[in-house]
């Protein structure tokens, strides 16, 4: 059964939530039996290396859900019959097994990831696909995706490039590990990160050795002055994670100089760029600058994590090195996926499915809104032209980690501004996603946030 | 229909594969209409005055090439639209575009991948997945694809380990690049190769940061009294690349007490071993010393390369950083094809799929030895009891590269010997895998081969 909880990322924060989602879906899903009898909480802390705290914290909440049965002398087990889902009610019932917490940002409505096309998409690539596209394919992406790709992104985003310059990954984790091992070999080790920005970012980079050195942000963006000597910098221009701030024209000029001059890799995370309501669409960065930024992306948020679709469209001379990562890594990836993925962007089943996606979206953000303006009118929303999150800037001296927390502890997924962070000050604030939920369960969700504010 | 078989000379060696020749023509030229059904075996090898085996044999063969459908219940009837008929026949035609070169090692038929069962896999695991196995997943693998691999790993290799155990990779290079992170973030960057072995090892090896260092092999397999103070050694104990020895029971002991002794850590590829066919099977190492043996696999042999499905099994102690840097790499692979690749193994059809390969290889095999009792009488010939590839050796003073390099100008694919050494001396000899071509096709290749010959 453990394989269920291993994949605890113990150094994330919130992995007790994340302990408790995962023993509450394999409950659900029956991959430990009813009747099981779990380890106890001391050889499970230690199984996980997780305090013991955690995983009684973990225990109490099941036995509560009804999930878990706990008797003095015979330990924890799973309870007989799985509780029956509650039908719904007009209070926020606990989500079911596997659902997204809500209000947590990063993940899109998974219910959304569009079947039908995508099993049309993967039957016309698998019957289409000669015998040799079954071959190791070429480590870049299979030609074909990569010419869907190049079109898409010169449509949608302004990028420049052609088939030739797009690299096929997994999603941006594997982009930016490949741009890592790169600079690591380069020794352009020295990378700015904004702040604040994407904790999972952070991680992911130093995994490749980087050193990593905040990049302030203000409401024009990131602080290019403060590059200083660093050699390479991870941006998101078009909305930045978290704030939503759009990179201001003179500083994507100034941060494009920058480096031009000294030889600096931009590093452009255009990681929600699909989804944008009031205002124009911002082009990449890239398209302005192909020498000197390296666009990351993916479909994550556009159809589902699970699908690891992604791309990565280097500065020509960091080709043939990316390239190389690239093969170096796993030889490229499953021709039959890129092919169907290449078959949705032709047949422009993917830009339907994101105008869907966009419209509910829309919906879902004016529906956050209108319940913040509602249950909580002192607070400053920030963000919301675009994306698939927004922020709730709260009164100073509010405790937004205890007020996250607290969030957690009611079943919802919100991250405390100052969690991401690192070294500059500001308001403290909770950076709240609306992709995954429906409108009434995002304005139940804010009511039950606004009672926990202090 | 049967006119066209009863012409076989039954007294006439080869019997066998005359008659999947005569059967293979008859079909492509329509003689047998598509959609026919035809008898069945025993009632064929009754009026053909056949052993049922040979006949079985046949309709076997025509199955993995397409050209016949089995269905249990209804028999086996020819397939609807036959494949396009070779252009030519007494000489090999330039491969068509995107064929493999004829004698190639390395790859499996790629027109044998069972694509009717992999599309009914991939529905199944898309209308089975539930919403939230399209989230990001465990990065080692979807948990019920680890199961499925840990049974049957267990059950086909003798390995020791439970899903838990199992790392999901995108092919056999991806796991050796997480060994290869992993050690070097150990400094156990002295790493034994064999020699001969895979060039393509060796780079990949090479790309990680590790020193190389040759173990010779010998008719007992990798000479382990070499391994000395290296802290690692990648071998291929069950079916040795490219000589085809099997490691002998005594170095198997020898190499696992290296490893114990010195803190090593073996790193087993098992790279073709559910290809054998003259001899029992020779169990995996991890099964006997799970604590100090990384096993290494993929279904790019079985299956198809362009389809990134592979295993790791690292000893326990190593499982930790082994996920992190799974993690670190690409956040897991995509879910819905680990989930159909859990369904074809769970559902049989993988197992069906190798049964069906494995007879068309011994097929092929046994077309590739006689033609080169025919053509190249003189040559010594090793490594057939298994594989997908044999060695011949050649009288020694012959240059086995300027050979195959004649050998690839003349549209054929055999490696040198030579070109998989790194230090060691042996006599010349080329690599040629028949994984690939029918035994027709084979037969006319070593004709050509021969005429390459000084």
């Amino acid at each position: 059964m453990l394989e269920a909880l291993l994949a605890l990322d113990r150094d994330r924060p919130g992995v007790g939530e994340r302990l408790i989602g995962a023993l509450r879906e394999a409950v659900a899903q029956q991959r430990i039996a009813p009747g099981t009898r779990l380890p106890s909480s001391r050889d499970l802390a230690a199984d996980l290396g997780l305090s013991r705290g955690l995983v009684v914290a973990a225990y109490e909440q099941l036995v509560a859900e009804g999930r878990l049965v706990s008797r003095r002398g015979s330990g924890t087990t799973v309870a007989p019959a799985p509780p029956p889902v509650p039908a719904s009610a007009g209070q926020p019932s606990p989500p079911p097994a596997g659902r997204v917490a809500p209000l947590r940002p990063g993940v899109p409505d998974l219910g959304m990831f569009p079947r039908a096309a995508w099993r049309r998409a993967y039957e016309r690539a698998l019957t289409g696909a000669l015998d040799s596209d079954l071959d190791y394919t070429d480590p870049a992406g299979v030609p074909r995706l990569r010419a869907e790709l190049a079109a898409y992104l010169g449509r949608v985003r302004a990028a420049r490039t052609g088939a030739d310059g797009v690299v096929v990954t997994t999603g941006a984790a594997q982009a930016l590990g490949l741009l890592g091992r790169v600079l690591a070999a380069r020794g352009m080790t020295d990378v700015g990160v904004e702040d604040p920005g994407s904790a999972g970012i952070r991680d992911h980079l130093l995994a490749y050795g980087l050193t990593l050195h905040p990049v302030p942000v203000d409401e024009r963006g990131a602080v290019v002055s403060a590059l200083g000597r660093m050699q390479a910098v991870f941006v998101t221009p078009a909305h930045q994670f978290p704030t939503g701030v759009v990179l201001a024209p003179g500083r994507r000029a100034e941060l494009i100089d920058w480096a031009r001059r000294t030889g600096g890799l931009i590093i452009e995370d255009d990681y929600d760029a699909e989804f944008r309501y009031d205002r124009d669409p911002v082009g990449c960065l890239q398209g302005v600058a192909p020498d000197v930024v390296a666009l990351v992306g993916s479909a994550s948020k556009a159809l589902a994590p699970g699908l690891r679709r992604g791309w990565l469209v280097p500065p020509p001379a960091w080709l043939p090195a990316v390239r190389r990562a690239k093969s170096d890594a796993d030889m490229g990836g499953s021709a039959l996926e890129q092919l169907a993925f290449a078959e949705l962007l032709g047949s422009g089943g993917y830009d339907r499915h994101l105008r869907r996606a966009r419209r509910a979206q829309r919906t879902r953000r004016d529906a956050l809104v209108a319940a913040l303006r509602t249950h909580l009118p002192q607070a400053r929303i920030s963000g919301v032209a675009a994306g698939l999150h927004l922020v709730v800037e709260l009164p100073s001296g509010v405790d937004d980690r205890a007020l996250a927390a607290r969030a957690r502890s009611a079943g919802l997924g919100p991250l405390a501004l100052s969690e991401l962070r690192h070294g500059g000050d500001g308001p403290p604030g909770l950076v709240l996603g609306y992709a995954a939920q429906t409108p009434d369960e995002l304005t139940a969700a804010v009511a039950t946030l606004a009672g926990l504010l202090p």
